[in-house]
C-alpha cells in the first residue's frame, strides 16, 4: 500500500529491541525434535548461559510465554490465595503486575508513587518493620521501570528487608534491565527474578524467565495458588536432562543460544558499560534540548531507556507519529498515567554509538517538525558525551 | 564434534513438523513495534486467517505459549473451582490434559480407555443422560490423539450431547488435527477449540490458540477459576484493533501469516485430501510389514500420524535410535503406557509424497537393522497406494 | 576471538551497500532448477524490472560476474583488436577500465584528468571533431566516479558527440549511479550501459549488467574481439524464453527480484530525491567540518557518495581504522592516486536519514579521535539540511 | 497463481543441488566491506578449504562467475590464438567446452564419442604419441560428464600422457565431481582444475574455480590469448593477503565457508563413500525397472548422477513434466544429442539415503503415470542396496 520505507528501521522502543542478524538467522534454523539428543544439549547450554547472565547458581526456568507470564509464574509458585504482597507504584508495569496479583486473588499493599522515582528502600524498611505478623509474604520490585526509565536499587531494598528482619520473599522484575544493567540474583538474595527474551537478551518476544532461590523453591512446596503451566517443579526435573514437560519454543531457544554467545563474546561488563554510556549521552541530549527527564533522581537513571516529558500543551504521540512516518523510527509511547505526556527512547540491546546518534538525530528533527519547543544541540551534546565516555 | 549428517533431516515426529522454508524465512524478519500500525495489520490478518482454518466466525485468541497453555486457557476461562469435567482416556495427551484440570482444582470424571480407540459417542450420551443435575460442566475431547493416531469423531460427540440434552460445554483439543484433518468449530458447535502452532500450521512451537463460542464467552463471565495471563476478555478488546494486552510473540506471528497464506494457496480441502492419502499409504506400509497399528477402528484412523506397535520382546526406542543415527530421521516415541511398545510416524504439515516414501524407506531399513521381525514390501505398498490415490 | 561489536554495522563504503533484510532473506530461498518453468518467470520479471531502472525498451543482459566483467562484456562485444576507444581519467575506476581495454588489445586514447572533475563535454566534442577518420570506435564514460564522488553529465557527452557528428558508440559505466541517480539509457542514446548488483540495486556482489542499444547489437555482429562467456548473442536468444546459456546465479536473481520490487514500491523518482538530499546533507557536514570535498564542481556532485580530503600531514586510512574499530563503521578508502588522502562516505542504496546522521556522527567523533583538524558542527549542519530538504 | 506445492522440493537435477539450510542462512548474512580485515580472514579460510578439497598445495582461484567462466579462464590463461587443444566428445558439456575454445580462436582436435563412454586413455596415448611436433598444447578432460553420468579416469589419462612423453597441459573439468568423487589435483598432476559452486560444494551458482599447477602458471606467462577478468596473475597477488582485484561475490563466499566446514565435519572420504553408495543404489533401481543406463562401462559409473534412457517411442521430457507437477521433483533433462531420450537423476551434494529413496519413489510412480514401460521394484532394489552398503 504505502511505499517501501528505505533503510533500516530504527526500533527505539524500550523493547522488543533491534534483534541482531545473527539471532534472526539462528531463529530460521529448521525446527528439531524437542525430545531428541540434540535438543538436550541446546537446553543445557541456554540454561547455563542464563545462569551466568542472572548471576545465580540456582535454577533458571524458561517458559514459552511473554514476560507477563513470568510475572504470573513468580506469584503462583510462591503464594497462596489471600496472601499479601507489597508492591510499589513506580509506573505502568508495576501497576500491571499488581493487576495480575489481584486477578490471581492476592491482596496487594500498593505503595503509591509519582512515576518519577523508584522504590524507596526506607519505605520498604518502614512497612516491613510495622508488619510484625509477617502478613506480607512477598515484596515485588520492578528493577527498571520500562514506562518511566527509573531504576530501583534492588540491593538497597534487600538491605532494608534485612534491617526489618522480615522473612518475605523478594520478587524482582528485570524485564528491561537484564543483560543491560548490573544485576545479581544470588548476591542480592533475590528469590524470584522475572525476565523475558525481547529486551537485553536481543530476541523476539516469546520466552518468559524465572530464576529461583532455594527459599522460593521451599515456598513453592507450601504455596496453594492453583498452577499447572507455570509449575516450577514440573519444569525442574526434565530440565536436568535437557528437556521440558511440554513443547518448548524451539526456534526462540536457538536465538537465545546465539544471543547468549554474543553477550559472552562482548563481555557482560562491557555490555553494562555500553548501556551506561548510551544512557548518559541520551540524557545529555535531552538536557540540551531543554526538555525534562521523567526520572528525577540521578541515582535512579536507567541505562536501558530514557523517558522524556514533552512541554504542556504538546502531544507526545503526535510527535511520535511524525518520527515514525518521516524517519522510519519507532519510539516508545507514554503508558497509563503519562500517555501523551512522555515519549521513551529505548537504547538497550544490540545497539551502538552510531545507532544512538541516528536515534537522537531523528528525535531532534522530529521535535522541530512537530513544533515541540526545544533548543537545538542535543545531538551535539550526545556526540560530546560519547566521545568523552569512550 | 560428531560429524555433519548430510541431507535434510526428516522430522517425522507428529509435531513439531517440518517447517517450510518460506515460514522459516518469515520468522527471520526484523522484530517490529507491537504497538505500531504495521503490527495491527499483521494481527488482523492472522486472526482472520485462523478463523478460516478453525471454521468459525467467532473470536480466535492467540497466546504466546505452547499448546499446554491453550488447554489451561480453555479450562480457566470457563470453569470454577470444583467443577466436574468429563474426560476420556484416549491416550497420553488426554491423560495430560486431565492432569492440568486436576492441578487447577477441577474434578475430573475420567472415562477409562485402552489407548486404541477414540471417544465413544455412546458413552458420552450415557454419561450425560445420567447426569441429571448437570454436574458436568464441560466435555473435553482430544480430536486427534497424538500419542496413538486415533481420531475421535467430534461431530458425533456433539450429537450425543444433544441427544442427552446436556448443557455442558464442549472443549476440543485439535492440536494435531487442525489444518490437517477436517474440523468445523461452528458447525459442530464446539465451545472452545484448543490448538497450537507446531503441527498442521507448520510453525515452530510457541503459539497457543483458543477459538471460542458465544456460549463459552458467556460461561467465562461466571467462571471463578483465577486467571490473568489466559484471560480471554483482556485479549478480545485490544485484539479488535489489532493489538494485545501484553507483548505477543512477534516473529512467530510473521511465520503464522506466511503459513496461513500457504494453506490458502494450496486450499484447505486439498490439504485434508493430501493428509488422508498419506495416512492411507502409511497404513498400507505398516500392514505390508506385518506390524500392528495402534488404532484398532478404521473409522478412527488419523490422517496426521500413524502409531505402530513393535512385536513383543522388541524395543521401539532402540529401533528409533538406529533410525536417527543411520538415517537422520526423527520418529515419535511411545508415550506413557505405550513407551517402548510403539513408534509414531508423523505425516502432517508441510509434507509430500516423496517425503513419505523416504520416511517409510527409512523405517523399512531401520526395522531390518534393528532386527525387528517384519516383511519387506512396505514401501512398495505405499507407492501403490499413493499412485492409486492421486 | 575479538569480541562481538554490538549493533548494526554501518557499511558506508560506496558499495557493496547495506543489503536490506528483505533482500537477504530472498537470497536464502532454496535454489531451484534453472531450466524449470518457475525459473523462466523469475528471469522475465528481473529483466523487465531492470529495463525500467535503466530506462530502456531494449535488451538487458545479466552476467554471473562482478561489475568488472560487465566492463569487459561491453568492450568485447562491440570492438575489434586494435580499435581505439576514448576514455577520460576521471578517477580510479576510469583508470581500471582503461586497463581492461589495454589488456584486451584495444588502443586507448586516455584524456588526462585531475580526479576532481568529470568528463568535459567540450573535450569530447573537440576530440571527436578532430577524429575525421573515425578512428575512435567508442567513447567510454564513468557516469559516477566511485573513487572521487564526481558525476559526469552523460547527456551532455552525448550532445557533444552529436555536435561532432561522430559515429562512435557511447559506453557508460553506471555502477555506482544506477538506481541512485537519474539515468536514461534510451533518451541519452547510450549504446552500452554497464552496471552491477551491489550498489543502488542493494544486492550483494555477483551480477554484472549490460543494457544494449540496437546500434551496439549491430556493432557486435562485426566486432572481432574473441568472446564466449560475455557473448551477448548467446544470451539474448534463451533470455527471451526466460533462460540462460549457462547456469545463472540463481539466488542473487531472487535478491534482484526483491530489490526491484522495493525500488518500485518506493518509486524511482523518490529514490533519486532521497539520494540527492543525502548527498546535500553530507556535503554540508563536510563543509561545516572545514574539510575539502574531492569534487570541485557543484554541478558534478554525486548523490551516491562523498569523497572527503583530509588535511596535509594526516592519514585518511588511520582515521578510517579508528572509525572501524571504535564505531563499527566501514568507510571507503582513497584509491590509487588519492590513497591515504581521501576517505569516501557511501550514502547510496538502502539508506535513510537516521543512518546518515549516525554515519556523520561517527565521522565527526572519528576525526576528533584521530586528531584530524576540523570544526565541530558537521552533524548539526546535516540535520539542518535534512530538515530543510524534506 | 498455481497453488502451493506442499513439502520440500526435490531438486534432483545434477546441479544446482539441494543447498543445505546452514549454507542458505550463511548466504543471508549482511554484506561486508570486501577491503576490510574481516573479509581478508574469510578469503584465506575459503582458499585454504578449497585446496583441501581439490587436494593441492598450489593456488586456487575463485571467480564471480558460473562454471562456464572457469572453463574460459583455464583456456585464456594458458593458451595462445591458434593453439591446438585435444578434446573428447564424452557428452554435452565436453561439446560446450569445445565451443568455448573455438569461439576463443583455438583449434580443437575433437575426438568423437558415443556419449556413453568416458575418455579412452588409450586414445589419448595414441593421439599424443603421433603428435611429434607437440602441436597439442592442452588435453581437456571432463572428469564427470554431467550430461551422461559417465566418469573419465583422469589418473589414467595422465598416465597415458606420460607414456606418450607429451608436454601438453592437462585441464580437467570437475564441475560435477568435485567434493562428490575422489579427485587429486596434485597427485594426478592436473594443470588446471575447473570447477564451480553449485554441485558437490552445495552452494547456489555464482562461483567459478580454477586450481592451477606451477606448470600452468608458467604457461600463463607466455600465453597470448587476451584476458583481463580471468587473468590469474591479477588474482594471485591480492589473494595472498585475502583480497581480490575486483569485487568478489561476498555472500556466496560466506556460503562457501559454511559448505567447506560441513564437508570437513563429515569427512571427505565419508562424502565420497556416501556418493558411491547412492550411485550404486540408483543404478540398482534402474536395472530393476528394466531401463538402460546411459553409461555402458561399469568402471566409468558416476557417483554424482545417473542418466537413464527411456525406451524408444517414449519422451523423457513428458515423463519429467509429470514428475515435476505431480511429485514436486525436478529431474535433469536430456541435453543435446540425447534430448528427450534420457533423464538424469542427480544424487550429489547435500543428500542422504531417505532423500534418495524418495527420489526413486517419485521416478517409479512417475514412470507409471507417464506410461513408460518398466517393471516395479526399483525402490525395493535400492533399499536392499542401501541396507547392504552401510
Amino acid at each position: 500500500m504505502s511505499g517501501y520505507l528505505p533503510g533500516r528501521h530504527f526500533l527505539q522502543i524500550p523493547g522488543p529491541t533491534n534483534v541482531p542478524d545473527r539471532v534472526l538467522r539462528a531463529l530460521a534454523a529448521p525446527t528439531i525434535d524437542h525430545r531428541g539428543p540434540e535438543f538436550g544439549r541446546l537446553t543445557k547450554e541456554v540454561l547455563a548461559g542464563l545462569q551466568r547472565i542472572v548471576k545465580t547458581t540456582g535454577p533458571v526456568i524458561i517458559f514459552p510465554s511473554s514476560g507477563t507470564g513470568a510475572w504470573e509464574a513468580a506469584l503462583v509458585n510462591t503464594l497462596s490465595p489471600g496472601d499479601t504482597v507489597l508492591m510499589f507504584e513506580t509506573g505502568q508495569f508495576a501497576t500491571l503486575w499488581r493487576g495480575v496479583a489481584i486477578r490471581l486473588g492476592l491482596s496487594v499493599d500498593f505503595v503509591p508513587g509519582d512515576w518519577r522515582h523508584g522504590v524507596d528502600p526506607g519505605a520498604v524498611e518502614e512497612r516491613l518493620t510495622k508488619d510484625r505478623g509477617h502478613q506480607v509474604k512477598a515484596v515485588c520490585v520492578v528493577h527498571n521501570e520500562t514506562s518511566t526509565g527509573v531504576a530501583s536499587r534492588v540491593d538497597e531494598v534487600r538491605q532494608a528487608m534485612e534491617r526489618a528482619r522480615h522473612p518475605a520473599l523478594l520478587l524482582v522484575d528485570t524485564i528491561s534491565s537484564l543483560a543491560s544493567m548490573d544485576y545479581r540474583h544470588d548476591e542480592w538474595q533475590v528469590d524470584v527474578t522475572v525476565s523475558c527474551s525481547q529486551k537485553g537478551l536481543m530476541l523476539p518476544p516469546g520466552l518468559g524467565i524465572n530464576a529461583v532461590s532455594q527459599k522460593a523453591l521451599k515456598a513453592s512446596e507450601a504455596a496453594k495458588l492453583p498452577r499447572s503451566y507455570w509449575r516450577w517443579e514440573e519444569m525442574l526435573k526434565p530440565n536436568q536432562s535437557g528437556f521440558f514437560p511440554y513443547t518448548p519454543a524451539t526456534n526462540l531457544l536457538y536465538g537465545l543460544r546465539e544471543a547468549l554467545r554474543m553477550l559472552q563474546e562482548e563481555g557482560l561488563d562491557a555490555v553494562f558499560a555500553r548501556h551506561a554510556r548510551h544512557g548518559e549521552a541520551a540524557r545529555r541530549a535531552v538536557q540540551a534540548w531543554g526538555l525534562d527527564l521523567q526520572c528525577l533522581d540521578p541515582q535512579e537513571y536507567s541505562s536501558s531507556l530514557t523517558a522524556v516529558r514533552v512541554p504542556e500543551g504538546h502531544d507526545a504521540d503526535a510527535f511520535r507519529k511524525i518520527v515514525l512516518e518521516r524517519f522510519n523510527m519507532s519510539l516508545g509511547n507514554g503508558l497509563g498515567k503519562v500517555q501523551g505526556r512522555v515519549f521513551r527512547i529505548g537504547h538497550l540491546g544490540d545497539f551502538n554509538d552510531l545507532m544512538l546518534v541516528g536515534t537522537l538525530g531523528g528525535i531532534e528533527m522530529g521535535l522541530s517538525l512537530a513544533g515541540v519547543p526545544h533548543k537545538k544541540g542535543g545531538v551535539q551534546a550526545a556526540l560530546d558525551s560519547l566521545e568523552a565516555g569512550r
